[in-house]
């Protein structure tokens, strides 16, 4: 007898398929760590800021303690940074856990959400978590289409994500029209905002979403420390909202969900601004690289405002893996998204100026 | 208008109380916090081993990457310590990250579980969390009543949670007798054994619930590095189950719930038995000091495995608030557990010599 475990819809699943780790594409390929280059995952090139060194090597005396569940000192200097209350604050191991708070505490099953083709896995993740409807509305040029999102709201809707700037797209809605939209999403439905790329906006792009936060009691913006502040592997993210929403998740949040050094780290990084501004003047640089790379081998690419770059690979529904295969085998890791449904494509994470130059000569090779 | 968003179960939620962080307790009561005892979390009061200080220090320069996903080596070492295949392990948050992936892998709103009362917390909160049916069975003398355990499973079960050593209560049950117990249980539900406090049992005590993974495709255990270990801080637990309880609980899990440092610290922490075994040491001797204190007192209390004791305050229901007040004021941390149902109690944890004694010697001006 075969017995099935749990319910259909998680059965459902397909697990999320991360970036490959250097230590196994080293194992996989024969290749040895130190040559290997990965721009894969969206992390920042510059590793963890030396300010949050400092201050994970002074937290790290107290870690047979759990955590401070409710993040003290943290949520002083957010709340100080943002200027809301520290109870319009919720912390999470990464956002990727406060996406899936959300999803769970705003809707049941067989109710829905909407997000939009091309968006970030997670939501869809979630949304099968839950066993809950998926409306998916077409992208428009690789990004959100806000129109057809409101027109896809059902009775049964109780969330909308929206992620701005876009992975794995790197697609940007501007801040006015954004704000319009949210505007006119009724207020029984919760929307999340997913900046987990907002520092890196140019700053006649950027907008104040917390000012929205204010105005819209069912907005939740979700932001991360793992790509601009360089956390990655610290595991924290936040979410702003007003106490009714913040209140649901912190019912579901597990109590001890952000560790002591992520919560050390993320004070520190947060009033390192020379760090973020060296991150985004070098992001902006290697960007140019690649566009410019990318014009030249007259590859395709989506504009992007993120740390990445969606790049055209071929015509074929093969070419991205291909590509990404011939990339592996020369060290350089970057990202397929045939699970996106793009499969025509690759995703590459903006490096530092050298491992963006070690990228471009690999592919040149793999597509030769 | 008030907007309600939400499940109504979510709602309902009340979330679980933390112990008071020593930097809490100091600003409350205007304490030094040098001054301050915790013996609130059921920490290991000797802190982190040196052995997982020297890891995390290795791989401090890691952190602006995501964590290994798949968690390569420390699932490695998982493996051979306990003979299983990398493929039975997964790794949590924290084993209360565990905890609520099982409940919402096997699952569904509106099916039942079933848990013993006075056990652990999360329990309830995931199945709250899930909209799922509460079958609670009564305790005996503080402990699971396994056969009113088996006699509460409704058609619609599909999980029931054992903790052993339980906690709050520190109540045991033998080898044989769970064996027994889960042999019994309808292969169709799965069975959660949370062992986080397994590594504190006496020698005679130990029992093999790995070999009972190898037999029950039902059975899962619940392991930490909270506790014995000294990793609370960095958040890391797991499970080991075979592989159709596995892959559900993969489905569910966020790809990098563990971080970089606690997957290091771990592998450290898992070879150090020297640690482990002084940890256990310290704890008896601890538990003989404190449980003769109470005889001395004239106090009832519930012989422990664990690394806490259970003490009985009064016969009043404010007795526990009571001296737990008079506690913090002397700045001795200990853990309320009116919210377990067990007003009249409170739960201390086993700490150095030095800590003992000053909650003793507190605890007796406490009921002068």
């Amino acid at each position: 007898m075969t017995t099935q475990f749990g319910p259909s819809y998680v059965r459902a699943i397909a697990p999320y398929v991360a970036g490959k780790p250097i230590s196994e594409v080293a194992r996989e390929f024969g290749l040895d760590e130190a040559r290997i280059v990965k721009l894969a995952s969206n992390e920042n090139p510059l590793g963890m800021p030396e300010s949050a060194q400092r201050a994970i090597a002074q937290a790290a005396s107290e870690l047979g303690r759990y955590p401070d569940s409710n993040a003290f000192e943290l949520k002083a200097a957010l709340a100080a940074r943002y200027d809301v209350p520290p109870e319009w604050i919720t912390l999470g191991n990464g956002s990727n856990d406060i996406l899936e708070m959300a999803a769970h505490a705003f809707v049941e099953r067989g109710q829905s959400i909407v997000y939009s083709q091309y968006s970030f896995a997670v939501y869809a993740l979630a949304t099968q978590g839950l066993g809950a409807r998926h409306l998916v509305t077409p992208a428009v040029r690789y990004g959100h289409d806000l129109d057809a999102m409101l027109a896809a709201i059902a009775d049964d809707t109780r969330l909308i994500f929206v992620a701005n700037p876009n992975n794995p797209t790197g697609t940007f809605i501007d801040g006015a029209a954004l704000e319009a939209f949210i505007a006119r999403v009724p207020r029984h439905i919760a929307v999340v905002l997913d900046e987990a790329y907002t520092e890196y906006l140019a700053a006649d792009k950027r907008y104040d979403s917390i000012a929205w936060v204010r105005r819209y009691p069912n907005l939740l913006v979700s932001r991360t420390f793992s790509k601009a502040y360089g956390l990655a592997g610290l595991r924290i993210g936040f979410a702003i909202a007003q106490p009714e929403l913040t209140d649901l998740l912190n019912r579901l949040r597990q109590p001890f969900n952000v560790n002591t050094l992520a919560q050390a780290a993320a004070v520190a990084a947060l009033g390192d601004t020379a760090f973020l501004e060296k991150s985004a003047a070098l992001n902006a640089e290697g960007y140019r690289t690649l566009t410019a790379a990318f014009e030249r081998m007259c590859l395709e690419y989506v504009p992007s405002d993120g740390n990445f770059v969606l790049v055209r690979m071929g015509t074929d529904d093969q070419a991205g893996d291909r590509v990404n295969l011939a990339l592996l085998k020369q060290g350089v890791i970057v990202r397929p998204v045939g699970g996106y449904g793009l499969p025509q494509w690759l995703r590459v994470t903006i490096g530092l100026p050298e491992e963006n130059a070690a990228f471009l000569a690999a592919l040149e090779r793999a597509l030769a």
